[in-house]
């Protein structure tokens, strides 16, 4: 019987200015989905693990069955599969996973039936399946996970995304403190509103961070690590955000920031020259509150989900 | 007696999305000031030509003293120069006409001392001008008057101006119709506040702006040049807008929106083809609403403002 595993990494999404429309992924970990083909016509999620058992395994509530789902429909056939699912990733953690779940699968189903569709084209079912774990068809950490690097959704109606270049050398590290923040609290702080001001500074910080990925400036993408808009609300979800800020920067990093809704924070750094002395930094902080913290580094993936041969 | 004369090109700030962060520099037209050494103190406004007797003589409230000025307080020198301004732009336009004068008048005295400033140096000095001229201290005009070029002003405290890539083959066609637009009308129909999903929408469209110059990308460019948040108030201030706008992208223009805040209006296209059907397209609108309208267009300006050996 024919079967593909694939891979598909965690991202970081929002990247402080870049709020709804900036994704990126990184190589430190990520989820594997395995497909096989099974008989009779229908998904069927056969196994999950690394979830603490804390995943569903109906077809219509499972991120992998529902992209997959969605890219059947899309090609009018009723093909029947069984799923495996390996989570890499945390929870809950606004680290990408159920984005990853669902792009890992896609990318294995994908070549199952042949690679009917491009890479590109399979964002539209991935966004399905973010619906249905999110409650809203975001594309700022599925586009990342599918394509990899620097990625910007322009807009949504059509859906415009375009892969950004990522200078050599631009290094990230997660910090995951033990507690879980709901992306629908994290959400609900939001304001429906922000004055002129705040909306044309963050527009300038947009721009800067873009610039500085294409012109290489590391400096540049630091000082534009700055979001007026979600991050003073979200902060005040997250114990220990400016403390944990402050010390990162101090130790080298080029600036921080809430990874997707939170709680895991993102630093990013020039090299790796500076990445024990920011997590050493972080976790002095973490302990003072009496918070636990996983901590991870990678470079920028550039390469996106792929399949496992 | 010494003298210097110095050109600084015509400018468009705002470019759509870029509200009050981006400018770039057009070689079509620009205004001259020529500064010469004198014998005692004080700096004295000679001549002004080509602006129909509107401007002022005082050196406190005429753009090109007053930026001299500012430039000789920080050199804390009280040196004498005559100053003979030749306006090649038309007042009130939109196309950077206060801030070519200023930027002009600096690189001409900044030489007359024998250049004790770097060109980027001028930019404050610029600033404290278009305080006086248009009652804000704005740079999105005086920079890439006088850097020329694509211009990111990302931030004012402190000021963070960014020259980034222009692509070969940018074109900009200006529409000036015969009518006068005073700044503060233009910026008193704006809102002090914009819904978060505008703000979002106005953040990925500069970030489209900015990925599509540096990507040499005219598509992207041409998608991205969307005001959600100035233009939908200020057209309704601008005889035609809409079907200008309409009407020029039939003809070929990537995208078309306000220079600076009016009336002017800028189109981009991708090279020279398309140009004479955008200029026939939009003055078969403004003859059909009664309206003169003066075109001018030429290539980006990248070298920005210098002195006429």
């Amino acid at each position: 019987m024919n079967s593909v595993r694939a891979f598909a990494p965690a991202t970081v999404a929002n990247v402080s200015c870049g709020f709804d429309i900036l994704g990126f992924a990184i190589d430190a970990m990520g989820d594997v989905v395995e497909v096989r083909e099974r008989n009779e016509p229908g998904l069927q999620v056969v196994s999950i693990t690394g979830d603490g058992g804390r995943l569903p395994f109906e077809a219509e509530k499972n991120t992998c069955a529902v992209a997959i789902k969605a890219m059947l429909d899309e090609l009018g056939q009723d093909i029947g599969m069984e799923i495996y699912l390996e989570k890499g990733l945390p929870l809950g953690s606004g680290m990408g996973s159920s984005a990853a779940s669902a792009v890992a699968a896609l990318v294995a189903a994908n070549r199952l039936l042949g690679e009917p569709f491009e890479k590109k084209q399979l964002l539209p079912f991935a966004m399905v399946a973010e619906k249905v774990a999110c409650g809203a068809g975001h594309a700022d950490n599925v586009a990342p996970s599918l394509l990899g690097g620097f990625v910007l959704i322009r807009d949504y109606h059509p859906l415009d995304v375009i892969k950004l270049h990522v200078p050599d050398g631009l290094h990230c590290t997660l910090l995951h403190p033990h507690f879980e923040l709901k992306t629908s609290d994290s959400r609900s702080v939001l304001r429906d509103s922000v004055s002129l001001k705040h909306s044309t500074i963050q527009s300038g910080n947009v721009a800067g961070l873009i610039a500085g990925l294409f012109q290489e400036d590391f400096e540049l993408i630091g000082r534009s690590l700055r979001d007026v808009i979600a991050e003073p609300y979200r902060a005040t979800l997250i114990p220990g955000f400016y403390e944990v800020k402050e010390a990162v920067k101090a130790a080298g990093a080029l600036g921080m920031g809430i990874s997707g809704s939170g709680p895991t924070l993102f630093a990013l750094s020039k090299g790796e020259q500076t990445v024990q002395s920011i997590i050493d930094a972080a976790q002095q902080v973490y302990d003072s509150i009496g918070l636990g913290v996983d901590t991870y580094h990678s470079a920028i993936n550039t390469q996106g989900a792929f399949v496992l041969e």
